[in-house]
Formats: structure tokens, C-alpha cells, sequence
């Protein structure tokens, strides 16, 4: 596989650009040079990247230049001090005395654009994100970094299932997850516990200080980076037996999974993945309750493809990875979602999640 | 002290308005009739409320539409069903039935502005976030919600620099303070632990992997919430004895944050606060390197006053609560900043933190 720089330059000349600004931090990470960006710019602060043919150009901007300029090797990276122009003008300034003729921006601002067509009116300057298409297609590294932070995120569940026995609270459970992520090498990581008596709520109504039954039906969603990489993973149980009801829904949730994630191979129509999802869940008569998305892209973040209710057709590529998270919420009885992070191998799906579908709870 | 409501429309009176909507969390929140809204509208994806003078009408949009509808009481809930229009659709189709003449918006979109100048063209719409400046004031509720956050966050850094030690990664501390704060009753809790012999960095270069030396500076700062209400702090440390330099480095920025805060009076000029921490730090030749803002406010989120170096001078009043955190980041020394939440009293600051200045460490 080519290089990434390799990868960026052949999209960028399809576009006929000459250089390319990284202003969103999962295209500065991806596309810097250095074993783990995302120690150096870990904060989503860094102003600007230029990458030319030659060079590398970094402007962070006053929060952040020290650590750049100090960690960062094999790139020139233009200091800020107080009083110093903002890093805008310092970027104009430096594209006005080099021979671009078109120049593609990840986003570009109006007041950014103002300023080159002030300084630099011969140059062409669009906003076209090619680095997110180029991060689409995963190498190495970005497996490297997706495994470990699928590894995270089973050591969260595992340890907040563990944790679960009525008498705690939302709160107690969550704790235990989240703690566990930072030990094990999480910079960043939350955790949403949601537990009810099965008619509860979606993305609304969490209480974490509220205390759990048994007989509850317990959904946890997470979400974490680890180097950068994207961590996701959603369980749903039940507190103890259930009712055949709760039984059911969680069943029918996995099966949903199983489905869709099995026909994630190079080539699916994600279409047709939604549709057999939908297919599937109208056998219970619930067709309509089923508005969740199924698949966001993992990686360093805003990664393609995505399947979902409102997402254009499209067809999977060995090297996508994509989350598969078929959750129904539906009205009376309660609502489920079970998430696994998958990368879509040249053969097949590969499940990068593997704790499993229900994890063990501590009584 | 009039009530939330009659604020509010005090408020539109004198701006010729006789209905607001919020889209806005901490708005919707601050004005819903509800003993703890955060735990309804637990995530900022409410579309709109909107408050007449007889009225509330709550727009949630499908992903809490249950939750809204279960669980407030007081006002109308529209539910929303797959397929039925959206929220900004049933929000113009409800106005134009109503005889408004002048209604505020606190975010008004492009296309809501558009839909209502089509379908009510005699209303005038217009973005105006009075409600923001009318929690600015905070009551008896506000200041039971602050105290709660505030003991949240001493629980969490009394956690965390308990578990500071040599040998220990930062992640290994932040588990330990986030997990406390969220076993407290925090619905959510991040903690920023940065550590470095000393010349570290702001606000970037942050491993939660690296490992805590002897003889090193630690910085931990967090954002939390209990009851939506914000808790916020920060910390600064010396793994062990420490040079003299750190030891004056931690002393002075204390000596800062005492001036500060002990100036947060009704009366006192946000512009004479700022210019007595740069006049502190100027003794020690570090005025160009004092660049954080002091105070930003505190409350549900996105509350006024702020006192920093781009900020217009202000008045502080009573009722007024803000944070207090002169940082200051000396190139080749190193950073360090602590913070307090500070509730301007009628006769003067009241720190709602209790946290000690540099809380026992762990060995």
C-alpha cells in the first residue's frame, strides 16, 4: 500500500491541487509524520498543516506551539509568541511566497479564504476534505490502533457489567467502566449507562444517579479514543431473568447484529444492508421503531462510510471499518442496541470487539 | 427574588417580545418547570420550548420525544412519530395559530427564520438570548446546584492527587478521580491530568501513558456536571520536594488566584481584576506569559461574566458566580494554574470549593 502522503498526493492531483491544509485534528494526526501525533496535538487546537510536495508546514497557534515545536521532527513549525499574527495571517503570508497554483483546504473559513484571495489572488484555494476519502481505506497502523482501541473499550464493558447487581447506581456502574479505560490506556473516555423497567428512553432521560432493579433491562454505550482511535462498543442486558418480552428484544437485537454484520464484506450495497435490517425487525412489527443509524466509521474520526436511514447507497471496500450497531427502541417495551466495531476484510467481515454479547454481571 | 418565568418576561418586556423559545440546553433547562429537568432532557438534542405568557410548549423531536411526554408535567408535549414532520415544521405550524406579535429566539437558524417568515409573516422573529443574561443571577436553586458540583469536584481532585505517586501513568490517576466523581452523583466527569519535569505544555502533548516521575509538575484540571449545573477545578502539584523555581512557580500562582478572587465583588471592574494578576505576574517578569483567561461563568453553561484578556470590562454583581484561575505557563519553567468556583456574594467571594491548594498526595 502506498504511503499516506502518497495516497494524499494521488487525490489531490485528481482534483489538480498542489497542496493540501489539514485543519481537522484526525487529518493532521493521520497525516503527520511522527510514531503518535495524538500526544502531541491532543487537542483538537492545532490551527493549520500545509503539506506540499516537499514540505511540511505546521501552525498551530499559541496554545500549542511549544509542544510541537518541541516534539514534532521532520516538519518546520512557525512559532507564535504573544503579540504574534494569528496563525491565519501567518499561513497567508507563507502561501504568497510559494509557487501553488491550486491549494485544497479539509474546511475553509470565510475569513481564511478572504485573506488568501487579498494575498494570494493567483492562487486557487476550494475546500475539498480528499484526506478524509484517503483515511477511508485502513493500512497498518490504523488497525493497529482500531484492535487496540476495540481492546479498551471489552476491558470498559466487561468491567461495568461486572459491576451491575441491584442496590447500584447508573452512576457506580459507569464509574467502574470508565476507570478501567483510563488504566488500560484511554485518553479520553465516557460511558452512558441507561437502565429502566424496559419502557425507557433513547438519548434522553439518563440518570446516573438513579439506583438499579432487578428485572431491569441495562443498555451501555461508550465512547473513547486511544491514540486517537475511535473505541465504540454497546451492550444491552437484562438485571437478573426477565420477562419472555425482554428475552425476546434483546434476541432479536442480536440477530439484527448478526445479520448485518455478516454481509459486511467488499462490495455489500449498504442499502441492502439497511433493508434486510428493516426486513428483519418487521417480522415483530417493528419496521417502524427501527430509525437508528447501523454503521458510523471508525478510525481517527468522521471516517465513510456510513449506513444509515438518510446515507446514500454505497458499497463496501476491503479496509473500511465501520461500526454495526442495529438498535430498535420500541414504544411499551423498551429499547436495545448491541455494537461491535468491524473491519471489512478482503475475505469478510472481521469483529476488531470481542467481549461478548452479554457480559457476565457481578451477583 | 421574582420567579424564573417573571424574569424571563420581565426581560421580553423590555425588548417588545411576548414569547421566547429556547433551543438551548442549559435555557431549557433553567426555565422548565421540573424538579430536575437534566435528568429528561439529559443531552443538548431538544429541538425548541417555547415559553408564552400562559404557555409551554416543548418541540423535542423524535429522540426524546418519549421521555418529554412521560415524564414533564406542567407544560404540552408535541410527540413526534417516525415519519411526522420535523421539529422546526410543527414549531411554525403551531406559531402561526397563535397571535404573537414579537417572539425571541435564543439560536435562530436559517431555516427556521425561513419557514416562519413564510408561514407567519406578521410574527417578527428575532435572536435575542435573553435567557442567558437572565440566569447570569443565580437563585436559591442555582446556588443548591453549584455547592452540589463544587463538592463533586473536591471529591474527584481529593481522588485524584491521592493517587498520585511515582510509577503511576496519568490515566491511573484520572481513573481514580473521574470514578470518584461519577460514584458522587456526576453524570459526567472528564479529568485533564498533565505531568512533566517541568517545561510541559498547555492544553497539548497530553499522554495519558506517560509515567509520573519524582521530582515532577502535575497539573490536573476537569469538567463535570450534577444536575447539568458545571463543577470545575484545578490543581497544581509537585511530585515530591521539587526545585526551588517549581516551589515559587506553584506559590505565585496561588498568590495570583488569592488576589483575584478576593477582588470578586458586586462593583469591582472585571477589566481591574485582569490588570492586577498581569501587574503580579510582571514582578516576575512573566506578564507576556499570562494569556489564560481569569473567569469564565458558572451555572448551567455558557453563563456570563468572563474576565480575560479579550473581554470587555464588566461589572461584577451579586449573584454573579464565575471561576477563578489565573494560570500562568513560563516558558522553560513550566506551567500551572489553579481554580475555584467563586459565588459573588452581596458582602463579598464565597468559594464554593473546598478543596486544599495542594491536596495530600499519595505516598
Amino acid at each position: 500500500m502506498p504511503s499516506r502522503r502518497e495516497r494524499l498526493f494521488a487525490a489531490l492531483s485528481r482534483i489538480g491541487a498542489d497542496a493540501f491544509v489539514a485543519t481537522q485534528r484526525p487529518n493532521q494526526l493521520y497525516l503527520l509524520d511522527h510514531p503518535d501525533p495524538s500526544v502531541v496535538i491532543s487537542r483538537p487546537n492545532c490551527n493549520f498543516i500545509l503539506f506540499t510536495a516537499k514540505e511540511t508546514i505546521v501552525f498551530p497557534g499559541i496554545w500549542i506551539s511549544n509542544a510541537c515545536r518541541d516534539l514534532l521532527t521532520g516538519c518546520e513549525v512557525v512559532t507564535n509568541q504573544p503579540g504574534d499574527p494569528p496563525a491565519g495571517a501567518q499561513l497567508a503570508a507563507r502561501l504568497q511566497k510559494m509557487p501553488l497554483k491550486k491549494i485544497a483546504f479539509d474546511r475553509l473559513g470565510p475569513d481564511v479564504a478572504h485573506l488568501l484571495s487579498q494575498e494570494s489572488p493567483g492562487l486557487q484555494a476550494v475546500a475539498e476534505d480528499v484526506a478524509t476519502e484517503v483515511r477511508r481505506t485502513k493500512d497498518e497502523r490504523d488497525l493497529k490502533g482500531m484492535r487496540e482501541a476495540a481492546h479498551v473499550s471489552d476491558l470498559g464493558m466487561l468491567a461495568a457489567f461486572r459491576a451491575i447487581r441491584p442496590g447500584v447506581t447508573n452512576g457506580d456502574v459507569a464509574a467502574e467502566g470508565v476507570a478501567a479505560m483510563l488504566r488500560a490506556g484511554a485518553e479520553h473516555a465516557t460511558m452512558h449507562v441507561m437502565t429502566g423497567p424496559g419502557a425507557f428512553y433513547l438519548d434522553s432521560a439518563e440518570d446516573s444517579r438513579r439506583t438499579i432493579q432487578a428485572g431491569e433491562m441495562v443498555f451501555i454505550d461508550m465512547g473513547i479514543s486511544v491514540h486517537a482511535y475511535i473505541g465504540d462498543q454497546t451492550r444491552a442486558g437484562i438485571v437478573g431473568e426477565g420477562t419472555p418480552q425482554q428475552r425476546d428484544l434483546l434476541r432479536t437485537v442480536q440477530q439484527a447484529y448478526q445479520l448485518a454484520s455478516q454481509a459486511m464484506r467488499p462490495g455489500a450495497s449498504t442499502s441492502a444492508i439497511y433493508q434486510s435490517v428493516i426486513d428483519l425487525y418487521a417480522q415483530k412489527g417493528w419496521a417502524t421503531y427501527f430509525y437508528h443509524h447501523i454503521s458510523h466509521g471508525l478510525g481517527l474520526g468522521g471516517d465513510p462510510p456510513r449506513i444509515a436511514r438518510d446515507a446514500p447507497d454505497d458499497r463496501l471496500r476491503a479496509g473500511d471499518a465501520l461500526s454495526c450497531e442495529p438498535g430498535v427502541y420500541v414504544p411499551g417495551l423498551g429499547g436495545a442496541r448491541v455494537e461491535n466495531m468491524i473491519y471489512v476484510a478482503p475475505d469478510g467481515p472481521e469483529e476488531l470487539t470481542k467481549c461478548p454479547m452479554e457480559p457476565p454481571m457481578g451477583f
